[in-house]
This record gives C-alpha cells, structure tokens and sequence, in this order.
C-alpha cells in the first residue's frame, strides 16, 4: 500500500482526553511536515467494526432498523457492530448478525475493510457477505437496543437507497459491495429539504 | 422517507460534554420505547461535510494526498472538508476543491448526502461532482494543513481501491456514484495482515 511519507507528521507528545462511551478521545501532538508547527490533533480511539449483507436462500436481504442517537430519528442498516476485544472480525460478524436479527448458518465472504473516517477514528469497519443465512434464535439485544428485523428483496434494497431512507456511509459501503446501487451517470439533482436535516435540540 | 416511530426513544434530558476540536460531545438521554430505561447516550455535534469528484476535461481525477491523524498515515482521498456556518454545501465543496487542489470552474451536480455514521453523528456529509475543472490558483492551506494533489485516472482510482490503498469510507461513497468501483460477485478473500493495521501509540 502506497503512503507518501513526505507528508508525515511526527507526534511529539500525546494527552489523553476524556472516555467518550463509544471512544476514548486521545490528542497527539503533531508536528507539520514543513513548517515544523505543532498542533493537537483529536484522535478517537476505539476497537475495529464490522457491518455485513446478509442474503437468505431466496435472495432476500436480512436488514434492520433502529433509532440512531447521532441523528435523533430510527434508520434502516445493515447488521453490524463492535468487534469484542480477543475477538475475529468474521465472529463478530456472525455474533452480530445472530443477536440483531436471529439469524445464523450460510456462507460467509470477507469483503474487505474500510476507514469509517483515518481523520480522527483509528480503526477498521470489517465488511462481509453471508449467504443462505437462516433464521434460528431469538434476538438477543441488550438493554441499550430495540431493533426491528426487515427481510428485503434487492429491489427494496436499491429503491430504499435512491430514496435516501437508507443514507448510512458504512452500511452503503457494505451494501455497495454486493448490490449495485447507482445508476451511472449519477442522477441526483435536489439538495435535501430543511425539514430533513438533522435535528439538533441544543448546540 | 419512511421512518419507523415506533422504534423512538424519547430524550428525556441532556447535557453537554467537551469540546473536542472537530465537534462537541453532547450527552442525550433517551428512554428505551418499550422498557422504559433511560441511558446517557454519546452525540457529536458538528456542521455538514463534503466531498467531491472532480474530473479535469481529459477526464482525470483531482485527488489529494494527506497525513490523517487518526490512521497515524497519509491516505488518498477525495477534496473535502467542512461546511462554514451560513455557507451552502455547494459553496463549500466549491471553496474546499479551491484550497486543497487550485483547481475551479467546471460543472457541479449533486449526488446526494449520507450520515458519516447516524449512531453518533448528528450531521450529513454532502457529495458533490465537478466536470471540466481547471487548475487556476495555487493551494490556499491552513497552518494545519500539508496537501499534495494527485491527478489520475479512473482506472488508476479503481486501482487504488482494490488494492486497499484508498479505503476511506466517505471517499469511497462519493467516487461510488460516479465510478464503477466494486466488481459483483466481490472477489475479496483476504483479512488486512496485522501491520496494516491502524497505529496506536497508547491506548
């Protein structure tokens, strides 16, 4: 893999910032390449991700929908969540996929990784495809989740992305491995209306 | 957009948390809509993002290079960066290619928004293409910044991204709606070996 290393910035010290519930915040103390200025740059540290599509035998899409504390409003995804420490990527996958939703078995494909954001996240979101999957437990959802299981055809699938009701990056990313979601040229035109945007109680 | 209500957990309270240079940490909580428990759930409150595709006349793509601080390397990304507060999306995409790559001009579509990440974020990121741009500035970079521009090909983007040396997820979403990025069946199979991992100096 390909890094300009002309472009590294040395970290000269490094605090450590408050437990953030999903992260602990970090601050390196970073030096410009060039003009040799130091700046303290957030980093958020956490463990690895993984997020999956999951396909029944029927070729339906085992989705899920729940309420999303970042954006105030339940949203549609792919199953997925954080790899436990100790933990494989796949083993977390299948744990995920079998507590959200229930379903379990199938064949499963690793998709490749991706970085959720390299400016201040430091870990990995683990993609992966299941196959055949077939529904044999109840949810086991902690008492921090209330989730609702969708099976989708693909068609659902796309239409929910072109509409926008299914906007996640990382589930898009995951989904777009598997499904193919735009239509080239690209034919989005509207800018989102006001009453769509996010909504922010106090800022 | 479809949304399920009945999945809403109510916030009962909020407080704020620190200022964390890229965003500030609120702190929600939400009852859980069937038992009732309250939990304190994390929020990053931030304005909207963007990034975008530009594409000079001969059909090459302005890319940039950049040490991240959260990988600890410097990645290969698309142009982008935040919304200032009052200026439209499109302003700052516009503003955001200016800075980063000298480049300006063309013609601007919009392809849609995502969520970074719903479950914390509060905000969109929104992706923008530009056609026929041209170079005509230099770079005009914060203190903070060391950019390098690179201009490839779509094969050479589509390169970079099977090889794993662009991954970054919210690049990948906006170069997704205009180049043909993911081969269907995906033929990934191997994991990242552990020193591709992402560096953490403490934790």
């Amino acid at each position: 893999m390909k890094r300009d290393q002309s472009l590294d910035w040395a970290v000269v010290d490094q605090d450590l910032g408050p437990d953030l519930i999903l992260f602990k915040a970090r601050y390196d103390h970073c030096q410009h390449p060039e003009s040799g200025r130091v700046l303290r740059r957030l980093v958020l540290e956490s463990v690895d991700w993984v997020n999956l599509v999951a396909l029944t035998a029927d070729g339906r899409c085992v989705m899920v929908r729940q309420f999303r504390f970042g954006v105030g409003y339940s949203t549609l995804e792919t199953p997925g969540g954080m790899v436990d420490p100790g933990e494989a990527p796949l083993a977390a996958a299948q744990r995920e996929l079998r507590e959200e939703t229930g379903y379990t078995g199938g064949e499963w494909t690793y998709l490749g990784a991706v970085e959720p954001n390299p400016a201040f996240h430091d870990h990995l979101c683990h993609h992966f495809l299941a196959t055949n999957v077939v529904p044999t437990h109840d949810q086991a959802l902690s008492g921090g989740e209330a989730i609702r299981v969708d099976l989708m055809t693909s068609e659902q699938v796309r239409a929910a992305v072109q509409s926008g009701e299914l906007r996640h990056a990382l589930a898009l990313s995951v989904l777009a491995r598997v499904f193919d979601l735009w239509p080239r040229p690209f034919v989005h035109t509207a800018m989102p209306a006001p009453a769509d945007a996010p909504r922010r109680l106090q800022s």
